[in-house]
């Protein structure tokens, strides 16, 4: 599973760089960012040299989604659209919400740091990306996507907190992250802003 | 004091996201950045777990000040120029900058850091908060506001150098942050740019 | 050479935040972030408290290219375009890349991690002030800068690998970065985009 996230995402940043006219380096920077900015912060906070500066087998597999990306964006138009690069993508975000949760468990953090950590790891890398292409992160503004691994990382702590192994949690978070970013996509959901909650009051 | 900060700072944050029109969980997110990641940023910096993570007590804080970002929006417009908002916001300031200070001079960093330390404390949070909201950190721009971080921090380093005890360094350097703060915001202070120094040499 | 990198950096960062109309407290803080976010960016990921905030004298030099620009600015257009500014900056680009590489190896970190670090060492700092000017920062662009640094750290890894002291890699490290951004400005070498590529083909 995070061997699809990490080409997944990879893939994904890739693609909206090449959109944006990056030249190759900064095509790559961004697909590597996409795929990795997530887990070394989540490897920052909980004070470790990030994994991903020391295992080159995981690089590999970004550099694979950014060529994978480079291939295709030749052949295709709007890869990062795509129905398989869509639910590869939630595969990915499953599995990224999930080890980040395992890490927290491990480095000893409370509940809503755990909740958090998750969150960055699984979300923090496609921030990341939005930042090197000028943008507000996507996650903020709208779709339901970030809310997934707030909701899977509590699950996580709950299943946890309430007695079940890691491996139980581990599978019930991957489930209901990969289960409510399926059903956000199908039925086209969203959280509200401010302003829609002020007009509902009205 | 800290309390008082915590509270504004995700306030004035979360303001600003509700005002961009970002979703619910944007609101929150760019709130509690603006609360949290200065001193996020000065715990990874000094290497440790940042306390953010570890104390629910802080979070919950950060949680109340969007929750009344979100309510106020819908009674009141620009909730972050209101005077009382403009008030905590200055404690905060003074609050964050002390902590970052004594954290720094507790890691054992020499001046310069210390003063570093305490200004990204103080004002990393909203800095990162504009990043997200995809404009220029507005602390960079004009205002008199990072500057009296600046003052605050070389106070309270003064004071330890030349023997004074932490908490004298504490309340002499909350006091001329509050001070000159509120000063800039009554008298509109602001830091000359460079076109304006080389107009009037000329 | 880093004296000269720091002294080139700050300079070239500053003169970009003078241009773009930041008070004084923002020319500084953009000018010492082109100079010092690289580094402190590669202590984090290897993790230890950052070099440039025990180092007084560092930052000392980082404050004279920002004081520097401030006075070139007044007497001279587009201070970063000098052919001066651009070999010193080419200068500080081969520095910084070996020190990156340096601080990598030493930390046990293997191939592609001592090339990211000493990349983020070198043009961490230019991409953090694009950041916050608000533009997607150029490195990613257009341009053959990064790449120099990629050659670099790459050439340092492989030296060492084959059995080169540190110094002897170091140097041809070094050599390899000068040598490929002044052959880059002079005949104007860019990397092409995905674009051009998918063209080419057809």
């Amino acid at each position: 599973m995070n061997t699809v996230g990490l080409i997944a995402f990879a893939l994904v940043g890739a693609t909206k760089a090449i959109r944006e006219e990056f030249d190759m380096f900064g095509v790559t920077v961004v697909g590597l960012a996409t795929a990795f900015a997530g887990g070394m912060t989540r490897d920052l906070l909980v004070n470790r040299i990030p994994l991903a500066l020391m295992a080159p087998i995981e690089i590999s597999l970004g550099l694979l989604g950014v060529g994978l990306a480079i291939g295709i964006s030749i052949a295709l138009e709007s890869a990062d659209d795509h129905p398989l690069t869509q639910i590869s993508d939630a595969i990915g975000l499953a599995a990224f919400t999930t080890t980040g949760a395992i890490v927290a468990t491990q480095a000893g953090i409370p509940a809503f740091g755990v909740v958090a950590i998750a969150t960055i790891n699984a979300v923090g890398g496609g921030a990341v990306a939005d930042i090197l292409l000028d943008r507000s992160p996507f996650i903020l503004l709208d779709d339901f996507y970030a809310s997934c691994t707030v909701l899977g990382g509590s699950t996580y702590w709950v299943v946890v907190t309430t007695g079940g192994s890691n491996g139980t949690a581990a599978a019930i978070c991957a489930v209901m992250v990969v289960g409510t970013r399926t059903a956000a996509l199908i039925y086209g959901w969203s959280l509200p802003t401010a302003q829609v909650l002020g007009t509902t009051r009205e």
